[in-house]
């Protein structure tokens, strides 16, 4: 029986994506499985593994609208097809998965972190195969951006790596010189206006 | 030098709350400690180990207007003042961290659960001692609720308790019944009404 207390959110920040997801379990009782190694970064941010076949209701559910893909290999037909048919846009990234070859993707990381910054991609999925070794590189880059300090980048790396922490992944992380990314020349900074809660504007700034 | 393009975020989702510290950060250079073993359960959810007063600056930047606290001692002196200052609603349920007292706890955790899954109270951090058992059970069977297959459930879990994983914590969610969530007396489930991004509603149902 439908009773009692109907509450309008008023602020931008609760939209509740999460408990629409709820509801829909309530209603459907569909079992959502992830992709392997999955979390949520931020705000409309998420990380995990390849995502198979299986798990492309569960992405569904996250009303994505982008995609970074750090595999080198185009997508199978059935992940193209979902991005197709979902209106996602797919930004692709090759970085080959062996030991030695983060150092020399620090363009490509960079190139990465942009997308992953702009807010009119998000919500955004950032993966590479196992959600490990690139996409730590990526997150844990962020991280040094949004200040976090080194010891909780490198303990959020391990908990995604687990025992195959590479420590030359933390070493290039540590290393990104993260005013690349503010005074390049096609480097975009963020700046906030407040004007009350409806009006909240995101400027993006060229720096010269 | 500011130059072109200026975006206006025009949906509730894209509410940039994490790119509000990237700016602050450029600006102030602060450096961001996160309590131990944080993380984002979902948007507006965070989980982490007890806040120590270095990571108060952080949890300022997460805007935050609850916390649920896990512990049964009181709040330190400090951590209080913090709370009290900023407006933060703080829900206290208190279980001991022993390994046998989970399943003796389960109308807690529901209690808990209600407590995180009303959007009126986030953006807010769940927290026990260490983030990996109470913390751990709670977010577990949020994640039941949101319908995740086992696997995934117990994949997440693991990644936060590491080597002090606990097979009981796991049979606990696994058993937890996600009915009472939905039927008892009080339960509240959500239902959403859309009409265009702009009147997103979110309402309240008791179950009598």
């Amino acid at each position: 029986m439908i009773l009692e207390l109907a509450a309008v959110l008023e602020e931008q920040r609760q939209s509740p994506q999460c408990l629409r997801t709820l509801a829909r379990s309530a209603v459907e009782d569909v079992m959502l499985l992830p992709p392997p190694n999955f979390g949520v970064v931020d705000r409309g941010i998420y990380r995990s593994g390849f995502p198979a076949a299986d798990s492309l209701p569960f992405l569904e559910a996250l009303e994505l609208r982008s995609i970074v893909c750090l595999c080198p290999d185009p997508y199978s037909e059935e992940n193209a097809e979902f991005v197709r048919s979902h209106g996602i846009r797919l930004f692709q990234f090759g970085i080959e998965g062996s030991r030695e070859s983060i150092n020399d993707s620090s363009y490509t990381i960079m190139e990465a972190l942009r997308v992953l910054l702009d807010a009119r991609n998000h919500p955004i999925l950032i993966h590479c195969k196992r959600g490990k070794h690139r996409t730590g590189c990526v997150v844990g880059c962020f991280r040094r951006l949004q200040n976090w300090c080194m010891t909780s980048v490198h303990e959020e790396y391990v908990k995604f790596a687990s025992t195959k922490a590479r420590p030359s992944d933390m070493v290039f992380i540590e290393k990104f010189d993260i005013s690349q990314m503010m005074e390049c020349v096609f480097g975009i900074i963020y700046r906030y206006h407040f004007s009350g809660h409806q009006a909240r504007r995101l400027v993006y700034q060229k720096i010269s």
